[in-house]
C-alpha cells in the first residue's frame, strides 16, 4: 500500500462522515404538515417501487455480463489467467453495485429533503436553501466518496489496470440504463401531467387532480437524482481509470503519474468539502449566486492544493498541473458559455420566446438553429484543452502527452463533489415547490419555492454543460486507453502494433461513419421511448378523469400508483434496446470490421456524440427557460398563443434535455469502455480487420 | 487533345442538341387560357428579378475571389508561377458562370413548361407528364453537357488540375450561394404563404388573393429548379475533378485513369439520353412508376456501356468497374431505403401521422426521432461504398485505391443527367398545379395535376437521398486531392511529407471537433434567415389583407411585387454570412493550427454534415409527407388537430429539407476545395502548425 492509498481512503471516509453529518442534519429538520409528509412518502413509495424494479432488472443484465466477462473479456478464459477473468467479472459487479448505492442514496436523501425544504420555506428562503442544498450535497459526497474509494481498492487489491476498466465498464453499464430509464420514467409522467393538465385541463402544474403528478414527482427523484448520481460517478470513475491506464504504461514515470491522479482527485474531493462547508445564501438573497461562488470558491481551492502538492512532492509535473488547470478552466469557461443560451436574463431565450408569438413552427426553428450554434464553444472548448494539454506535456516524452489528457478530465471532473451537490439541489427544490403547492403552504411559501427552483434551472445548464464537456475529455483520454489495450494484445499475437488511426484509411473511416450515426440512432430510440410511454400515461389520465366521478372537482383522489405503475413498467420495457444497440453495434464493428475500425467508430461515436448531446441540452434548457420567460408576463403571458407554442417547444426539450442528451454523454463512455475491454477479442479475430 | 476530349465535347454537344429539341418541343406546346399566361409571366419576372439581382451580387463576390486567386492561390503569385494563377482565377471565374448559367436556363425552362404542363393536364396524364418531364430534362441535359464540357476544356488547356480544382471551386461556390439564397427565398415564401393563408384565413395553398402566393411560385423554381441545378453541376464537377486530380498523380498509369474518368462520364450521358428519350407513363398510368423505371433503365445501359468499355479499350481495369457500379448501386440502395421513411404508404410516415393526433410536440419528436433512424443506411453506405472501392482496387498498388473511391463516386453520379430530369420536374409539376388552381380549369385537371405533382414529390426523396450520398463519396476522394495537393506543397518546401491524419494526434483531434460544429452553424444560420425573413413576409401579408379593401373577398388584387421584393431582399441578406463562416473557418484553421488540423476539420465537416444533411433532408420529407398522408382523409382529415399539428411540423420540416439539408451538401464540398486550394499556403504558414 502506498501513501497515496492511505490518503485516499481517509478522504473518502472524510467525505462519508461529512455526508452523515449533512444528512443526520436535514433528518433533524422537522416535518408538522400533514399533507406534506402523506405525499412525500407517496412520492418515496413510487421512487423506491421504480429503483427496485430497475434494479432487479439490471441485476439480471449484469449477472450475464459478468459470465460473460469471465468467459471471454479481456482474453478468452481458454487462453489466458483465469485470475484475471475472474477478477474482473467480479469488478465489473462491484462497479454495478457502487453505481446502483449512489443512486439508492441519492433518492434517500432526496425524498428526505424534499418535504422539509418545502416547510422551512415558510421561515425564509436562506434556511431552505440550506436543506435543499445540504440534501444535495449528500449525494455529491457519497458519489465522489464511492468513486475515489473504489478506484483506490481496486488498484491496490489486483494492481491491473484492465481489472480496473471492468470496474470502470461496471458503473458505465449500470449507469447507461439508469440514466436512459429514469429518463424515460421522467420524461413520459412529465410529459402527460403537462400535457392534460396544464394544456388539456388548464389546471396548475402540480395540481393534486392531476393522476400523474405523483409519477411527475417521482420522475424528478429517478431521472435527475439517482440517474444523474449513476452518470457522474461513472464519468469519475472512467477519467480516473483512463489517467491510471496511461500512467501504468509510463514504464519509470508509473509511480509518479499513479500518485498524481489519486493525489488530484483527494484534493479535489477536500476542495468540494471546504466548497460545501461555506455555501451559504447571503443577505442579498440570491440562490444562484450562492451556488455559483461555491462553486468558484471550490475552484480555486484546488487551484491552490495542487499546486502547492506539485511544489511539495518530487516527480510531480508543472506541466501536468497546468494541463489539469486547462481542463478546470475550460469547464467552468463551457459552463458559462452554455448559460449565455439559456439564460433568461440573456437574449436567446428572449429571442426565441419573441419567436414563439409567430406559432410553434418558430419556436421549434429557432430554439433548433440556436441549439446547433450553441455546442460550437463547446465543441471547440474541449478540442482545445485536449490539445494544449497535449502540447504542454509532449515535451516529457512517451505517453506523457496523453497523460495529460487524461489528466485534464481529471482536472475538470476534480469539483465534481461540488458539481453533484448543485445538481441534486435542482430536483430536490423542484419537488419542494411541487409540495408546498399541494400541500396549501399558501403563495409566499411557494414564491420562495419557484426563487430557489429557479436557481436550481440556471445553475443546471452550467453543471450540464460541465458534464458533457468533462465526459467529452474522459472518452478521448479513453482512445489512448484503447490504443494503449489493442497494442499490448496485438505484441502478445506476435502482430504489428497499431500507430494511431489514419482517417485517409477507409477502414476507419467506415467505423468513422458507423460511429457517427450510433448516437443518432440511441437518442431517437430514447425519445420514441419517450413518446410511446407518455401516449399510455395520457390514455390512463383520460381514463381516470372520464371513469372517476368528482375527480375533477377534487371531491375524490386519482388512482397516483396506476400511473407510476405505467411509467416504470413502460421505461423497463424501452432502455433495454437502446442500450444493446450501443454495445451490440460496437462488437459488431470490431468483429467484422477489426480495431481500425473500431478506433475510427470510438471517433466518430465522440464526435457525433458530443454534438448531438450539446444540441439535444441547450436546446430543451432554452426552451424550458423561454417558456418561464413568457409565463412571466412577456410576449402575452400566460395562456396567449405565444405561451401555447412556448409549452410546445418545452415539450419537445424535455425528452431531449433531460432523457436523450444526458444520456448521449454515457453512451460515450459505455461505448469506449466496451471497446478497451474488447480490445484483445477484436485483435485476435475479426472478420474483413 | 486525345480521344477522350473528342468524345468528351461531341458527347456534350449531342446532349446540347438534345435539350435544344426537347426545349423546342416544349414551346411548341400551345398556351391558351389567359390567366395561366397572365400568372406564369409574374412567376417568370419575379424568378428573373430574383436572379438578376443574386447574380449581380454574387459577381462582386466572384470577382473578389478571382483576384484573391490570382495573388495568393494555388501558390503566392510572387513565389510562383503566374500564369498558373492567372488561370486558376480565370477557371474559377468560368465555373461560376457556367455555374450561373446552368441556374438561368434552368429557370427559363421550367417557367416555360409550368404554364404549358398545367393546360396539358385538361387533356390527361400522359401528355402533361411528358411536358413537365422533358421540361425537368432540358435542364438535366445541359446541366451534364456543360459539366462535362467545363471539365474537358479546362483540362486541355491547361493540363493542370490545380487549376481545375479552381474551375470546381467557382463552381461550388457559387452553388453555396445559389442554393442558401434560393433555399431562404422558396421557404420564406412557402412557410409565410402556407402560415397565413392555410392557417389563418383557412384559403386554399395556391389562392391569387394570398399576397405571397406568386413569391411562394417563384420560390420553387429559384430554390429548387436553380439552386438544385448549380448544386448538382458543382457535384458532378467535383467529383470528376478529383478522380482526375488523383488520376494525375498515378504517374505511368495516369494516362489510362484519365480516360477512364472521361469515358465513364461520356457514357453516363449517353445512358441518361437514353433514359430520357424512352420516359413516358404507360398505359396504367403512373407518373412515380414513369420516373423510377427511365432511372433504373439509365443505371442497367451505364453499367452495360461501361463493362463493354473497359472489355475493349486497353488499360481499363474491371476493377475500376466494379468500384464505379459498387457507387451507383449502393447509391440506388441509398435511394430507395430513404424512400421507406418518407412515402406515405409505408409504416413511418403513418406513425408520424398517428402521432400528431396527440399534438404537436408529438409530430416534431417523433419525426425527428425516425430522421435520425433514417440515415444510419446512408452513412453506412457510403463508408461500405468507400471501403468496398478501396479495397477491391488496392492491389493495383499507388493510389489506384484512392482512384477508386472517385469513380466510385464518379459511378454514383453517373446518372445524374437523368436524376436532375428527375428533380426539375418537381417544382414544374408543382407549379403547374398552381396554376391550374390559379387559371380555374377545374376539379379534374387538378386532380391530374395533383397526381403528377405527388410523383415528384415521391421521387424527390430518392434523388435527395442520391445525392447527399454522391456528395459524400466525392468529399471522401476530395480528402485523397487535399493529401495530393498538400504532399506536393510540402516535397517543394522540402519538408516531410503527409502519410495520414492520425486521429490520436490531438491537432487532428481538434480539427475534427471543430469541423463537426460547422455544418449545424451553417445550417442554423439558415434557418434562422428564413425564420427571420418568413416574420418579415408574414407582417406584410397581414398588412396587405388589413389595408387593401375587398382582397380578402376576391375583389382587389393583392401587390404580389412586395412579397417577391421582400424574399429578394432578405434571402440575399442571410446567404452571405452563412456562405462566409465555412469558407473563413477553413482558411482560419488551416492557418492557425496547419495542414493536420485541416485533415481533421474536413473529416469532422463531412462527418457531421452528411448526418445533419440526411437527418434534415428526411425529416422534412417525412413531415411534408405526413401531412398529405393526413389531408388524404387519416387521423381525422382536414382541419382536425392531427392536421394542425401536421401542419406545424411541416413548416419545421420546409426550411430543413429545402433550404439546410441540401445546401449542407454544398457546404461541405465548398470546404473540401477551399482547403485543397489553399492546402500550399497552409503548408507554408500556420500559427501553431
Amino acid at each position: 500500500m502506498q501513501y497515496f492509498h492511505i490518503l485516499s481512503f481517509i478522504t473518502a471516509i472524510l467525505a462519508f462522515m461529512f455526508a452523515l453529518y449533512l444528512y443526520l442534519w436535514v433528518k433533524s429538520q422537522k416535518v408538522e404538515n400533514p399533507e406534506i409528509s402523506r405525499i412525500g412518502s407517496l412520492i418515496k413509495e413510487g421512487a423506491d417501487t421504480f429503483l427496485r424494479r430497475e434494479y432487479r432488472l439490471l441485476a439480471v443484465f449484469a449477472l450475464a455480463v459478468a459470465v460473460l466477462i469471465l468467459l471471454v473479456f479481456p482474453r478468452p478464459i481458454w487462453k489466458s489467467d483465469p485470475l484475471t477473468n475472474l477478477m474482473t467479472a467480479l469488478a465489473y459487479l462491484a462497479g454495478t453495485a457502487l453505481s446502483a448505492l449512489a443512486g439508492k442514496i441519492g433518492i434517500l436523501v432526496a425524498t428526505l429533503s424534499n418535504g422539509r425544504c418545502a416547510e422551512r420555506a415558510q421561515k425564509g428562503l436562506r434556511e431552505a436553501f440550506l436543506v435543499g442544498f445540504r440534501g444535495g450535497a449528500v449525494m455529491g459526497l457519497l458519489v465522489v466518496g464511492c468513486s475515489l474509494f473504489g478506484v483506490a481498492l481496486v488498484l491496490l487489491l489486483t494492481g491491473n489496470t484492465s481489472v480496473l476498466l471492468g470496474f470502470s465498464f461496471g458503473a458505465s453499464s449500470l449507469a447507461l440504463f439508469a440514466k436512459a430509464g429514469g429518463g424515460i420514467f421522467t420524461k413520459s409522467a412529465d410529459v402527460a401531467a403537462d400535457l392534460t393538465g396544464k394544456v388539456e385541463l388548464g389546471i396548475a402544474e402540480d395540481d393534486p387532480r392531476n393522476p400523474a403528478v405523483i409519477a411527475d414527482n417521482v420522475g424528478d427523484n429517478v431521472g435527475d437524482v439517482a440517474g444523474m448520481g449513476a452518470d457522474l460517478f461513472d464519468s469519475n470513475v472512467a477519467a480516473m481509470t483512463s489517467a491510471l491506464v496511461i500512467a501504468s504504461s509510463l514504464g519509470a514515470d508509473s509511480y509518479s503519474a499513479t500518485a498524481m491522479v489519486f493525489c488530484y482527485a483527494v484534493l479535489g474531493l477536500l476542495s468540494s468539502i471546504a466548497g460545501i462547508a461555506t455555501a451559504r445564501v447571503g443577505r442579498d438573497g440570491s440562490p444562484t449566486r450562492a451556488l455559483n461562488s461555491s462553486t468558484y470558491v471550490t475552484t480555486a481551492i484546488f487551484l491552490i492544493l495542487t499546486a502547492l502538492a506539485t511544489w511539495l512532492i518530487e516527480g510531480f509535473s508543472w506541466r501536468i498541473w497546468l494541463a489539469s488547470a486547462t481542463g478546470l478552466l475550460v469547464g467552468l469557461v463551457i459552463g458559462l458559455t452554455t448559460d449565455y443560451f439559456t439564460d433568461d436574463t440573456k437574449p436567446i431565450v428572449r429571442k426565441v420566446a419573441h419567436a414563439s408569438a409567430s406559432g410553434p413552427a418558430f419556436t421549434i426553428l429557432s430554439g433548433t438553429s440556436y441549439g446547433f450554434i450553441s455546442c460550437f464553444p463547446a465543441m471547440v472548448g474541449i478540442a482545445l484543452s485536449a490539445l494544449v494539454s497535449y502540447r504542454l506535456c509532449a515535451p516529457l516524452g512517451g505517453s506523457w502527452a496523453l497523460f495529460a489528457i487524461a489528466m485534464s478530465a481529471v482536472g475538470m471532473l476534480s469539483i465534481v463533489g461540488m458539481i453533484i451537490s448543485n445538481d441534486a439541489y435542482g430536483p430536490i427544490v423542484d419537488n419542494a415547490r411541487g409540495l408546498a403547492e399541494m400541500g396549501g403552504l399558501g403563495e409566499e411559501t411557494i414564491r420562495v419555492a419557484d426563487e430557489l427552483d429557479s436557481a436550481g434551472n440556471t445553475v443546471k445548464a452550467v453543471t450540464k454543460g460541465f458534464s458533457i464537456a468533462a465526459a467529452g475529455l474522459t472518452v478521448i483520454s479513453l482512445l489512448g486507453a484503447f490504443m494503449s489495450e489493442t497494442n499490448a494484445a496485438l505484441a502478445e499475437l506476435s502482430r504489428e502494433l497499431v500507430t494511431g488511426f489514419d482517417i485517409m484509411d477507409p477502414t476507419v473511416f467506415f467505423g468513422l461513419l458507423a460511429g457517427a450515426s450510433i448516437p443518432a440512432i440511441f437518442s431517437a430510440m430514447l425519445i420514441l421511448g419517450v413518446d410511446r410511454n407518455a401516449q399510455r400515461m395520457v390514455a390512463e389520465i383520460h381514463r381516470q378523469f372520464s371513469s372517476i366521478p368528482g375527480l375533477k372537482e377534487g371531491h375524490a383522489d386519482p388512482q397516483y400508483g396506476r400511473c407510476i405503475d405505467i411509467a416504470t413498467v413502460g421505461a423497463l420495457r424501452e432502455l433495454v434496446p437502446a442500450g444493446l444497440v450501443a454495445i451490440v453495434s460496437t462488437l459488431l464493428v470490431g468483429f467484422t470490421a477489426g480495431p481500425r475500425a473500431i478506433g475510427g467508430f470510438l471517433v466518430g461515436n465522440i464526435v457525433s456524440g458530443l454534438l448531438l448531446a450539446l444540441f439535444m441540452s441547450n436546446a430543451g434548457g432554452l426552451w424550458d427557460n423561454s417558456k418561464k420567460y413568457v409565463e412571466s408576463g412577456h410576449e402575452g403571458g400566460k395562456g396567449g398563443d405565444a405561451h401555447k407554442a412556448a409549452v410546445i417547444g418545452d415539450t419537445v426539450g424535455d425528452p431531449y434535455k433531460d432523457t436523450a442528451g444526458p444520456s448521449i454523454n454515457t453512451q460515450i463512455t459505455v461505448v469506449s469502455l466496451v471497446a478497451s475491454l474488447a480490445s484483445g477479442l477484436f485483435a485476435s479475430f475479426s472478420l474483413f480487420g
